[in-house]
């Protein structure tokens, strides 16, 4: 029997330094009432959808310009506008922000919002790519590491309603996608469909030539392809797309089935809206398949896993 | 600086059951001629590259056919001339056979032979699919469960000869490829080079019609693509393809780098010879940048992975 449920990607251009959040808003909410128009039900922004990507940018800790990237709640007067009219609409959304708790932690969020503007589940990006560090030999930064705390949620798959046909839904921020262990963690919880917001330099963050958009954006996808294949479960992976404070960003946003096919994806570095419909009854040839956990797996074989952080060689 | 190994993957058309031995052996030392000729210094052969694909056949435990498929020494002397053809030419190779050891156990084992002869490494299959009961409504049986016992030497990384530049080396079987927690594992040794062989049905080996040789070849060169690059290695992934015993095997066998990039694969599900010039030193920008494991896992969030089998969803 499928279980239906119609699913929009909206990748977002660049947003300058600078920037004005009502200008931004309303291209979130332009990006939302396209999607609510062609029937969607949930739509996934990226990471940091409200801001640029500012941990390319080296700022003192004291600077007001790094408080003001912040959201100090969720929602707050800036967003209501965007909550108020996907509630209107009866759609849900995804939306990645960088959040500054009332303790003075600082993590790389993103929540997930019912079609009734509830928040139904809120995660905080594990896998932090970057530096602490200044690195005078690179023109741009990534200093995810100065300027947030490693997320403390895990990875926590939550029901969306009835209304959704309730799926199974899981989170992830950009590099997690990366990481086969945080697809497995939400894979064990039979995880359905994931929403994935990313920002990804269109070159090597850490320096080099060896990384290009073209090679880039084929990983992103790649990695979200055979993850979600992997976990028999659906994905939907979103970016900001675009050349941003000079600073160019892959595309590439994606909708990919529990086979790991590409259903729709991203052809600008713009603002752009894809859409599938998702049955997630199609999970279940995986789940109970080849993809069968309990049936398959052989945990006793996987201690390392938990057991060691860095490689270490055989002699 | 480079680290150059030349690499092939001898893909096997099928070997119907009832073949004659002298008759396979000879098709696999014809494939290494041509792969020495071609200079390759390392050969990859499938799973069970000696015999018929056993497990789709029922047999009672005591069937003499049964076992006949098991090799009880490796060398010995129905193989022997392979191993001697292979030190003359002074080349290495992966071999997939079923083993039965002195005391009467059973696994799906590959071996790693260096270019002096000498075996360098040995897994046992982890991941074994199918069942281990008759299932009447299916054609054709996958009775892995049933025929071997589940590998008892995890996934040990072991280094080769210094003539082929030291790669750090790791083994898989078929169904293991589809796990990232085996690559993973093998990461975290650092691994430089994945040697998989594989018998993979070309219709659901499971039952029904939602899958078939397309997307069954597209799931195994993409999981090959993917976890080789999560890992930072390359990886020689070689099938027994064609219609063996009246049921199909899908072919795709590939060499994959570092970037998930296939660098060869095979237009054919017979006899086929692929070859890629690896450069293992192409490793070091994913092990040194994005999989950086000391600098970037988190294994606190992994638990899951190693404290539960099976899924449990979310109420």
């Amino acid at each position: 029997m499928s279980r239906n449920l119609r699913i929009a990607g909206a990748q977002l251009g660049p947003i300058q330094r600078g920037a004005d959040r009502a200008e931004t808003l309303a291209r979130l909410i332009a990006l939302l009432e396209a999607a609510a128009a062609e029937g969607a039900e949930l739509v996934v922004f990226p990471e940091l959808a409200l801001t640029t990507f500012f941990p390319r940018w080296w700022m003192d800790a004291a600077d007001p310009e790094l408080a003001g990237y912040f959201e100090t709640a969720m929602p707050n007067p800036s967003v209501q506008p965007l909550f108020d009219r996907a509630r209107a609409l009866q759609i849900g959304f995804y939306l990645g922000y960088a959040e500054r708790t009332p303790q003075g932690q600082h993590f790389n969020t993103a929540i997930t919002v019912g079609p009734d503007g509830s928040i139904l589940g809120k995660y905080r990006k594990v896998h932090l790519p970057g530096s602490r560090e200044y690195r005078p030999a690179q023109q741009y930064q990534q200093l995810e590491k100065r300027y947030f705390e490693y997320g403390d949620m895990g990875f926590k798959a939550f029901r969306g309603p009835k209304v959704w046909n309730a799926p199974v839904l899981g989170m992830l921020v950009c590099n997690d996608r990366r990481w086969p262990e945080a697809w497995r963690v939400l894979g064990l919880q039979g995880v359905e469909l994931m929403l994935i917001g990313y920002n990804s330099a269109a070159y090597d963050p850490n320096g080099g030539p060896a990384e290009d958009l073209a090679l880039r954006t084929f990983h992103s996808t790649m990695v979200v392809q055979a993850n979600a294949y992997m976990n028999a479960t659906w994905a939907v992976s979103v970016a900001k797309a675009g050349v941003e404070d000079g600073a160019g960003l892959i595309g590439g946003s994606c909708i990919v089935d529990p086979n790991g096919k590409v259903v729709a994806q991203a052809t600008t570095l713009g603002d752009e809206l894809i859409l599938a419909d998702a049955d997630l009854a199609l999970c279940q040839q995986g789940k109970q398949k080849m993809f069968n956990f309990a049936a398959h797996r052989r945990p006793q074989w996987y201690k390392p896993i938990v057991e060691q952080v860095g490689a270490v060689a055989p002699d």
